[in-house]
Formats: C-alpha cells, sequence, structure tokens
C-alpha cells in the first residue's frame, strides 16, 4: 500500500435521492488505518441477508431497475414509489454503506496486543459497511474463526445463529417449553433445527412446499407442516397438541399465517381443556413476527381467546435485553459449533460489481429459500 | 319465607343445544340460605355489559331469534351457525347463569360477624349469575355502598371501573406515560376521561361520531378524534406527538383501527427523531385488545417497525397479576368515588321478562355507545 491508488477500495453504497430514485452504486473509499483497538480486515465473504436487502434497496420497485454508472464502478438505480418516500425521510440524501457481517483476514491491526494477536488470522465481524473491500473494526466485533474455517464459512457468524439462538432463549425466558417457526427451511430455520435437536427442544416447522418438508424431514426435524395443504390448520393444531408450543417465530408477516398460528394454538389448548372458558384458555400465546418475507397485510380473526400477543422481535435490542455476558456466551457456542449446527449454505458467491447485475439480483432479491447468496468483495482481486 | 312457593326465584339462564339452538330463559331456583361467610343479596340493579352479552347470547345469530316459554317463564331461542359450535363445545348442554356484576340489599345474613355487619345494606357484589332475584355470595365479594348510594348507581362497581383503573395502571406498570382509547364516549370511555383528568394523565380518545367528540370535549377531553374524520390519520398523530401516547387500548378489535393506531404512534415518534433507523423507531408501541365491538378480521399494514405488540387484555388475569392488596386499594377507591369518578349512565332498567323481549333485545344486543341497559331482576316484585 505504498502509492495513492493502493490506499482506496470498492464499498457497496446505497442512495435515496429526494426526487424518489434508489441509487445503489460503488463508490472508491479510502482504505482506513486501524485504530490501536482495531484491525483492518480484507473482507472475503458477506451474506445478502434479508435484513441487508431492506437497506439495500429500500422501498424502492426493482422492476423499474436500470443499469447505471461505469465498468469499473457499476451502479443501478431504480423508482421508489411517492408512498414509500415517507418511511425513506430519515435516509434521503446519506449514500449509506450495506452489510451487517462478513468474514475476512486481518491485513492490518492497531498497536494493542488484542489488535496485534489477530494479525493474519481469519474472523467473523459484525458491525455494518462489509460489503466492502476492506474493513476496519473494533476487535471485541470479531470473532476468531476456528483454524481451518474459510471466511465463506464464517460470514454468517452473527445474524443467523444470534437469531435462531434469541429465538430458544426468549422461549425459554417467557415461560415457554417448545416453539413454532415459520419459513422454516430457509438457512436460518435449518441451524434452528440443528439448535433444537440437539438441545431436545420441541419445534414445529412451517414450509410451504412439499421438498422443503422432505429436506427438514431428512435433517431430523419431527413436526414439518405444509401451509399450503388442504390439512394444514389440522396438522398444525395435531403438532401442536404434540409439542405444547405456545410461541412462534414468523418471517413471513403479511397473511394470514400468524392469525392461523394462533387460531391452532387456541384449538391445541382447547382439545385437552377440561372446562368451558368464556374467555378461551388462559394460557398465553405470543407470535412473535421478526421478518416481512409476505409484504401484504397482516390479517386475523380473534377465534383465539384473549390471552394473545404478536409483536415484532428483532435481534439487537434482544442482546441488548440479556446483556453482554449473556451475548459473550452465545458467541462462544457459534465459534464452536460453526461448521456443525451453524454452517450457512450459499446459492453462489458473487462479487461486488456482479452483484448489482440486474439478472443477479433478480435471484437473490427474491429471498427464496435457497436462494442466499454470499458476497466476496475481494473476488478474483486475491 | 315460609311456603315452599316463596322460596324460590327467578334465574336467567343460556343454554347452547347440541343441536346448534340457544335458548335463554327464566327459571325458577331455591332462594339459596347463605353460609356463614355470606350474605343472601336481593338484585335490583345488574348491567349488561358487552361481556356479559357474549356468555348471554354466545355465537348465536339474533336475526333468528324467536319468543319460546311462557308468560311466567319466558324465554328466546335462536340458531347458531355451524361454523361457530366449534367455539361453543365447552358450554354446549350446559344451563349457564348470565350477569358479571350487580347491586342489591342483604335480607339474609350468614352467622359471621362481616356478614351480619352487612345485614340491611346495599351493596355492589361480583361473581356471576346476577341476573337472579336472589344471590348468595361470600362476604369479601362485595363492596358496601356509601350511604345514600342506590342499587342502580352501585351496579357497576367492579367490571367498568376496574377495568378503566386497570388500563391506567397497565400503563405505568409498562412504562407509557400517556395512552390512547378506542369507543371512547362509551360509559367505560367516560370513566377514563375523568380518571385521566383527576389523575394528570394525558389520554387520546377515538370516538367515531361528531356527537361523541361533543360529548366528550364538553365533559372536559383534550384530545379527541373521529375515525370517521378525513384528518383522522393526521390528527391522531398530532395528538400523540402532543400527549407522547405509546399504549393503547382498543374495544373494537376488527378492522384496521388497532393498526393505525401503532402507525400514528410510529410517524408522531419519527416526527421528532433525529436520525434514521432502519427498523424503526426502537420506543415500543403496545395496542392491546380488551372488546370486539367491530367482529371483523383484525387488519394491519406493518410500516410501524419492529418495537410493537398487539395483544388481547382482560380484567381478571390483570388484576390475578397485580395481586389481592393492589386489587382493594382499586376497589376503596371506587367506592369513594361512586357517584363522581366512577358513576354510570343507563338508557332503561327493564325486568329479568323484560330483558327477553326481542324489540329489548335488539337494543341493548347492538352494544351502541349511550344505549346501555340494566336489568332489576325484582323490578315491580320489591
Amino acid at each position: 500500500m505504498s502509492t495513492n491508488k493502493e490506499r482506496t477500495a470498492l464499498q457497496l453504497r446505497s442512495l435515496v435521492k429526494p426526487s424518489g430514485e434508489l441509487e445503489v452504486s460503488l463508490v472508491s473509499v479510502p482504505i482506513p488505518v486501524p485504530a490501536p483497538s482495531e484491525v483492518l480486515v480484507r473482507i472475503e465473504a458477506a451474506p445478502i441477508n434479508p435484513s441487508d436487502l431492506g437497506l439495500l434497496f429500500g422501498a424502492a420497485d426493482m422492476s423499474t431497475a436500470k443499469v447505471s454508472g461505469t465498468a469499473s464502478h457499476p451502479g443501478v438505480t431504480a423508482r421508489i414509489p411517492d408512498a414509500a418516500m415517507k418511511a425513506m425521510a430519515g435516509r434521503v440524501g446519506e449514500s449509506m454503506p450495506v452489510g451487517n457481517e462478513g468474514a475476512g483476514v486481518v491485513v492490518a491491526a492497531g498497536s494493542s496486543d488484542a489488535a496485534q494477536a489477530l494479525m493474519g488470522k481469519t474472523v467473523a465481524v459484525l458491525g455494518g459497511a462489509m460489503y466492502s473491500q476492506y474493513r476496519s473494526i473494533p476487535v471485541d466485533q470479531c470473532i476468531l474463526l476456528p483454524a481451518g474455517a474459510s471466511p465463506a464459512e464464517g460470514a454468517s457468524c452473527f445474524v443467523n445463529p444470534l437469531t435462531a439462538l434469541g429465538m430458544v432463549e426468549t422461549m425459554r425466558r417467557e415461560g415457554h417449553t417448545a416453539l413454532v417457526h415459520t419459513a422454516a427451511a430457509s438457512n436460518l430455520g435449518q441451524m434452528l433445527n440443528r439448535i433444537c435437536l440437539k438441545d431436545h427442544v420441541a419445534l414445529v416447522n412451517i414450509v410451504r412446499k412439499q421438498e422443503q418438508q422432505d429436506l427438514l424431514r431428512a435433517m431430523g426435524a419431527t413436526y414439518v407442516c405444509n401451509a399450503t395443504s388442504a390439512t394444514f390448520m389440522q396438522d398444525l393444531t395435531d403438532a401442536l397438541v404434540a409439542t405444547g408450543a405456545t410461541i412462534a417465530f414468523d418471517a413471513t408477516g403479511g397473511g394470514k399465517l400468524a392469525g392461523q398460528i394462533l387460531t391452532c394454538m387456541e384449538a391445541a389448548l382447547n382439545r385437552t381443556a377440561k372446562e368451558y372458558s368464556r374467555y378461551g384458555s388462559t394460557t398465553h400465546k405470543q407470535v412473535y413476527i421478526y421478518g416481512g418475507l409476505d409484504t401484504r397485510p397482516t390479517e386475523y380473526n380473534r377465534n383465539f381467546g384473549m390471552a394473545w400477543g404478536m409483536g415484532g422481535w428483532l435481534l439487537f435490542p434482544f442482546l441488548q435485553k440479556i446483556g453482554p455476558e449473556a451475548v459473550a456466551a452465545l458467541k462462544r457456542r457459534v465459534a464452536a459449533e460453526l461448521k456443525t449446527t451453524f454452517a450457512s449454505h450459499y446459492a453462489k458467491a458473487v462479487s461486488l460489481a456482479e452483484a448489482l447485475q440486474l439478472d443477479v439480483i433478480a435471484v437473490y432479491g427474491k429471498r427464496a429459500t435457497g436462494e442466499k447468496y454470499l458476497i466476496n468483495p475481494n473476488k478474483g482481486s486475491t
């Protein structure tokens, strides 16, 4: 890094213009010099999580997407519907880096012992702006990967593993003994299934396709219900009777699914009830919506008594609530079981420039199960 | 009470038959003899609360109601739609007495001092089966009314007052400082308005009619929004900015109102936010649904970030949660402010037989604001 040219690197940015245009582009930014307690990581793998897509494309209508920029600095533009601009108000005019988490090799380190100890090591990192070729980051936001683990293997160390562990932890802390999960064949869902098998927690998996049902069963799942089946409500109620699950985590959010889960929980509780209760079961039934794969409005019939709740669930407030010691324990578990419980699978690894190609966006933008992409910002350059 | 004839009295019963027929009738039951710690109350006033209507008519289609029974023991029958019979399963074949609360005069008392002390006194009572001419009940389920208070004035001592106080108490215990209430011109809503004025708690009242808006303003309410107004969302957001209310109690349940409240809470929070938060405001926003005046499905757009909750709220679990000492304190306040803060108004007082006339049911069955009825089981007989 001796010339000016070498001191800049590519970073992906997302900008909402006051005109209602979204512009996602690659910009050249200076390679940062790590502070004493920081390390400089050459990012080699960063997943495109649903939470990243929200920041990346905002509320833009991606059917209007057009290529822009130059060959070396390609970009994409798209229209944001007027009605959606209100929710974007806070970020208008601000060019925002993207990418919650990633992994790579420490190529420079600050003067502290903790930073120096990571020199040359492969680490997983959390902290935003991971769709960058280089990222300087405090040591305490890194997880040192076990020897032999590649950046791709460690790229999803934080969001999915801590979310899946957070669901089980939330279940326990709120007094439930089994749980329900939707979009259950996702990377996150498979992880949750492995955690529950290992920890002997009963899990009811809800999917939308026969092959997802087969996949989860092959992975040892006992309860897998297909929401598109004619017998879904009956199947789900049976699984809820068998497991006693009274808390669910729903990745879809829209449509009737969250309400159907509450309806079936109530039916399961009433199936074993001994006397008529005019206000329904007194057992609290909870659905946490943690994603928005289904963008339709949420709709439910209130046929599940009065002891129920729906609400948002988000990883970071949860981590704050449980405190640093509990979080550190969860992170240690992730590192220890990285290649087993917390293994992730990706359909493809793309470069920053490839991530901005319309045909590529069309695939990963669908958020479809089994089509998760990884960005390698240094693909071809290392 | 020297002859057999005098030892029975009328009681209203609701029965769901296996055939899907609802039968509401008056039956003769023995006048109970109070146990040592009980008093026998001649019930002279019992309100028809929405919670009573649920038990009274169940899921019956009251447009199919027909008169049955005899002149001295009149009744009403109606069809329960097949789809609704599932939820009725627990009560099929069981003739159930109705009426959560009421008030009357103690005409006999058990041997305990506490019971004897109430002899001849006017008391408010909670405990079901209040649509009866006589009710024997433990002393600790009575509130001794202040001297000069009539049974009609004390008839609604429990459900509405404790519900309204419970809302303010829930607001405080969950860390909010102001609240929103829907169907705000109801007896309960007027009570809540008086409590909030007295306790200096900011309250946002949501109503559906101009005259309800006028009524509440005349009663000193500062924030009254009309949900049928074209500027409702703007008006509500303004009121939420002014009050900082982040918790709501919704009596309607169905339709879009609960979601609109969360949307406006989020807009109010973002109006003063300093930077863009991709997951929306981090302040928790809560809507508790405590009634079902609107029987349509509940529908919402998830445009209020991730820090939100919807859920059922019910008086009795709340009272259990706060414990007997806190409940006793609330009851003391109700008795002390019976003719002011907790005054109720009724459109009409009817006898048990009148309560089963189809034209009378048509009025109180609507649950319309300002049309609450009182049953006097001893009307004409005292």
